[in-house]
């Protein structure tokens, strides 16, 4: 099974965004600019994301460097996407209106759609210079902002957040946050912070809001998700003791269930609703059941 | 072998961060403050970490919790770090300074230390709002920032890093940057990027530098970096192919050694000199010839 929002048929070629002439070379009238309204794509008649050129663009807009489609030109086609007005207003939420699209884009589509979302929005909510509070303006094709007052250099974000799968006794430990819909249970999950190692990150987590140490974690595959820049890192991890302590200002409910609970939830059938096939959740409870 | 920076024996507490009185109640005489001159830590005369108390802190410090210590109290030291004045100057250069401490320090110490590390600069370096330019204030027991002018959140970055073992035919493929000492060799690594899983960062950091394509990623181990905050993500991959394209704004040499080179090398006796027991490099080629 693909994760989600990888594949991408983009070569970012890294070595253009550093390289002005070069960079200055790929915007002409043969490069493609991403539609976006706001930070929602368009879709052509095939269901595919439409393009325009540059000169759809605004005069002023600031441009990132996608990278380059092989798929469709052997010398490669530019592409870019601008930064719109205004970034995410809640960027730590997955955008409903989304989930849609997530299912109707074709998977290098998706991971490319959603790439381009990270690094825009990342953009229109970095204007300022967080050491100095001046301007900056984008540099290195877009992969960069430099502070116009004091020279500092800002890089785009990627957020590595642990979800993980905890096993005792054969049962899969999910839970359900604050504010879910009843029914919806999922991995665990959160920010991997300053100071520790995916392990650890993964351990503490687990304590935190269930209340259950865990033992010998391992990594079972990642995913990078756009709301708004998070690497997915998917692991799994014993557990000793399946008595739970639940952590009530982030947990509605932490439940165990039986591999064929998991199996059927997954099939649409089960004790639960189980995490749509974009979240990485879903691809982790699919490898538990099938290894 | 341990992974450096890792094994920090405080319990984070993400509850007492929330919860103002809580946290409040534990901000009293009993709490104790890690020394700091600017970013750099100063040891007692047992060569552990010195610790004040908070009224060594200057009345408008902004001071970050930095866990409960329940090596020394049952019911757990509180231990808080200041936000220094400035912050790094170099963030993504190790400071040489450190170096020596990395080695008199306690394991424990080392991972308290780059912990807070990142934390209070993450602080300095982020007094300002980058959606609207305005100040910012810490909140939530310095993990999180507040804008006062128009209440965005920020919360302290970690950055992904790839590093990767890359082998083809009993060979390993280490490289020296540009800068680095002659004879100086070591894995490949990069930030990974927004809209791209872990694996996709190794394939195309390596194809980046090297010009060799990689197959089946395998991730090995992680640890954190604070220099100035990142999350060193380890892993394996195997090249069909030797023949290499070297990236010449980015590297000075590429070699691939063989399996005994690697061992004496680690040994302090090879055709290269190896990464230090800090380095998650170091690790990964220990794994690599152990295994
Ligand atoms: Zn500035
Ligand atoms: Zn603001």
């Amino acid at each position: 099974m693909a994760l989600s929002f990888t594949g991408s048929r983009l070569d970012r070629a890294d070595h253009v965004r550093a390289d002005p002439e070069r960079l200055a070379g790929y915007m002409n009238w043969k490069a493609r600019l991403l539609v976006l309204d706001g930070l929602m794509p368009a879709l052509d008649e095939t269901n595919r994301l439409a393009w325009g050129t540059l000169a759809d663009a605004s005069e002023d807009a600031e441009l990132v460097f996608l990278g380059l489609d092989y798929s469709e030109s052997e010398s490669g086609k530019a592409c870019f996407a601008a930064v719109p007005q205004r970034g995410d207003a809640s960027p730590r939420m997955a955008n409903p209106q989304l989930w849609s699209l997530m299912a109707t884009l074709a998977p290098d589509d998706l991971a490319l759609y959603g790439g381009a979302r990270s690094i825009v929005d990342w953009h229109a909510r970095h204007r300022f210079c967080a050491q100095c509070g001046g301007d900056t303006k984008l540099a290195k094709g877009g992969w960069q902002r430099d502070c116009t007052a004091c020279g500092t250099s800002h890089f785009p974000r990627t957020d590595p957040v642990t979800i993980m799968l905890v096993e005792y006794d054969g049962k899969l430990m999910l839970g359900r946050g604050l504010g879910w819909p009843e029914g919806s249970f999922s991995a665990l999950a959160g920010f991997v912070e300053p100071g520790e190692s995916i392990e650890e990150a993964v351990a503490r987590e687990v304590l935190e809001e269930s209340g259950v140490k865990v033992r010998d974690v391992s990594y079972v595959a990642s995913q990078p998700w756009p709301f708004p820049s998070q690497l997915m890192i998917g692991c799994h991890s014993y557990a000793d003791d399946d008595r739970l302590t639940i952590d009530e200002t982030e947990m509605a409910e932490i439940n165990w269930y039986a591999r064929d609970e998991v199996k059927a939830a997954l099939a649409g059938d089960g004790p639960f609703r189980a995490p749509p096939p974009h979240a990485i959740a879903h691809h982790l409870m699919h490898w538990w059941i099938h290894r």
